[in-house]
């Protein structure tokens, strides 16, 4: 029986108009979660609640035998244990991560991919060694001009067989604003398989795809990487032929915790009429968040929410707060979030083949019922 | 503006012939989250990968201000704080739980629900207090029937406003076979706010809807309970009409570690020639598992696994294993489970209204490529 890999592995596309979220966008939906949106009442994700995009396989990893190797463009090429890394002075930063593919589910067309709708997020604090500490261990040769960070899980995309790999730039590597972490705790326990045990890069202020799981090899280069992670996906591009430009900073976002009580199957809200408490989080990486704004008739109007005193977490979120006097009827709530270089939430959905930064104000349908 | 919870919550429906998933049930499958597969490999699933189901929203819970009540028809009402159900002789259980919905997405007609695929299951182990311990000090009256377990999670579902509240015969609920557990500790910590934080019901052998969670009331009664999640959800039915029987005991299924490695998007998986070990996970919550047999050409042949010693785990899933000699080309791999009671895995689906206790074989795809 002939059979290639092209039979089992697509080109990239775009849904038909009205074309449903297919079984295979299912299939991703039901391994790789979002944040149940009520839990953005905690500041920091509760162990399983934060979201997960794994491309590939989960590996089966010991921690015993990990071993991290650096080389390429190095004076001194290293093999680190985990034992090696967790002697290493350690640095615990509280970081919220976020999916680019975040809101691709909403966008018409559709790229067909993992169909998030808005949770794809969560807030943790990680442990591990800064990067720079290890490169300047390894002192990168003078034209290293990025780094290249491998991981275990091996898989195929769009017809092409790899491991799961990304770069970054060197001065971003060696650099300390921000902070890139190789972690190996999550919350002070060892990172759980999901979230890449026993290693993983952590890129504050980046999309999910720079935090590489399962870290198994950095390697310096003189040439900027060009793989499938870096060059094919991951880019905002209009049409297949176009470039594009790389996914790096989270845009700014605001989401709100759903108030009132649910129902089960379309996630409808349902208040009282008085005082509703409104609050969630929001977050920015490409600057601290300035402004959240919360719109109780749809976006027709706007008023500024109260944000919590920042806390020295810099690529964490921040919680915001105000109140709504319900009344009776149905009502749209809306929150946008402006950071401090003035980018702001677009109203209507910017649109890239990929979907990726998709930072749509969030809209929650309530209804409130009559008292009694 | 009128407005009625009618406009907000829709009675249950079938999807339309190729009617895709829509974004209610998507939002449904990313907060509510499969195991991964290849998570089968663990006897006990990692924190973080157990399937979730959650009607409602997760509530804001403290274990500090817990109280469990007991009451109805009995001599001796009770409220228990967490210390106190604590300080009680506590009993661990290794149990495999499973959604009763799981394989829904793949029914014809589909109903509109959560929209699981294979993957609603997982294995944990719970610490808690025997019920019957609690029931013996609340002493039922000679009339009781029934113990109606309510949980703190509180939303709308086809119009109804609801607690969440299931029931168990009193039999049961008294019984040691199984132990049904009020369980405070997963897997040797505080249960998780999505497992139930601080304390749910855990039912050894029967699908998930019964293992109540956030559970705050027990009520005896002395007729059988009638409420939504018993007598309109969770029955076996072929019509609207149709009164159906009520879900209780998970039936046999197998499971698959998916070989090799996948393909982002179909999840296919991608093998090379020669051996390959192929093993998984079967359970069944009416008899123990006898037998497990696998097919490596979609069915037509099947060869008996071998199956991992009794372990006294009877609540849990058993591993099994063989071996495969795989050759270049395409395959579709298959496995099914038997328990002792003769329960077998259909081949081919049936059908009901509610979408529950599907357990049609898996079947995985396969590409083994040429050599080099």
């Amino acid at each position: 029986m002939d059979a290639s890999i092209g039979d089992f592995s697509s080109p990239g596309r775009l849904a038909a108009p009205g074309e449903g979220i297919g079984l295979d966008e299912l299939a991703l939906a039901a391994r790789n979660h979002g944040l149940p949106l009520e839990a953005l009442r905690y500041d920091l994700t509760p162990d399983g609640l934060h979201y997960l995009l794994i491309h590939y396989d989960i590996p089966a990893a010991s921690a015993d035998e990990w071993e991290l190797t650096v080389g390429g463009r190095v004076r001194t090429p290293l093999t680190l244990d985990m034992r090696r890394l967790r002697s290493l002075a350690a640095v615990t930063q509280r970081v919220t991560m976020e999916c680019a593919g975040n809101g691709r589910a909403r966008l018409e067309p559709r790229p067909v991919s993992q169909p998030w709708l808005v949770e794809a997020v969560g807030t943790a604090e990680w442990t591990g060694v800064p990067l720079r500490t290890v490169l300047a261990e390894a002192e990168p040769d003078t034209d290293a001009v990025e780094a290249v960070f491998t991981g275990a899980d091996h898989g195929v995309e769009r017809g092409v067989e790899q491991d799961y790999r990304r770069s970054l730039p060197l001065p971003l590597a060696t650099g300390d604003d921000p902070e890139v972490l190789l972690a190996y705790a999550m919350n002070g326990r060892p990172l759980p398989p999901q979230h890449g045990h026993p290693l993983r890069l952590i890129v504050p202020g980046w999309y999910g795809m720079a935090h590489v799981k399962w870290l198994r090899d950095i390697t310096l280069t003189d040439t900027p990487y060009t793989g499938f992670q870096q060059a094919t996906a991951y880019r905002y591009r209009q049409s297949a032929d176009d470039p594009g430009e790389p996914v790096t900073k989270i845009a700014p976002r605001a989401l709100m915790v759903p108030p009132g009580f649910p129902d089960f199957m379309s996630r409808n809200r349902v208040v009282r009429p008085g005082e509703v408490r409104l609050e969630g989080r929001a977050w920015s990486g490409r600057a601290p968040v300035a402004r959240v704004e919360v719109s109780t008739d749809g976006g027709g109007s706007w008023s500024e929410a109260g944000l919590s005193p920042e806390d020295g977490h810099r690529w964490a979120w921040r919680r915001w707060q105000t109140s709504w006097a319900a009344t009776p009827g149905s009502h749209v709530l809306a929150v946008r979030a402006t950071d401090a270089d003035g980018h702001t939430q677009p109203l209507t959905q910017p649109w890239n083949r990929g979907g990726f930064a998709n930072n749509l104000v969030q809209r929650v349908r309530v209804l409130c019922l009559e008292d009694g």
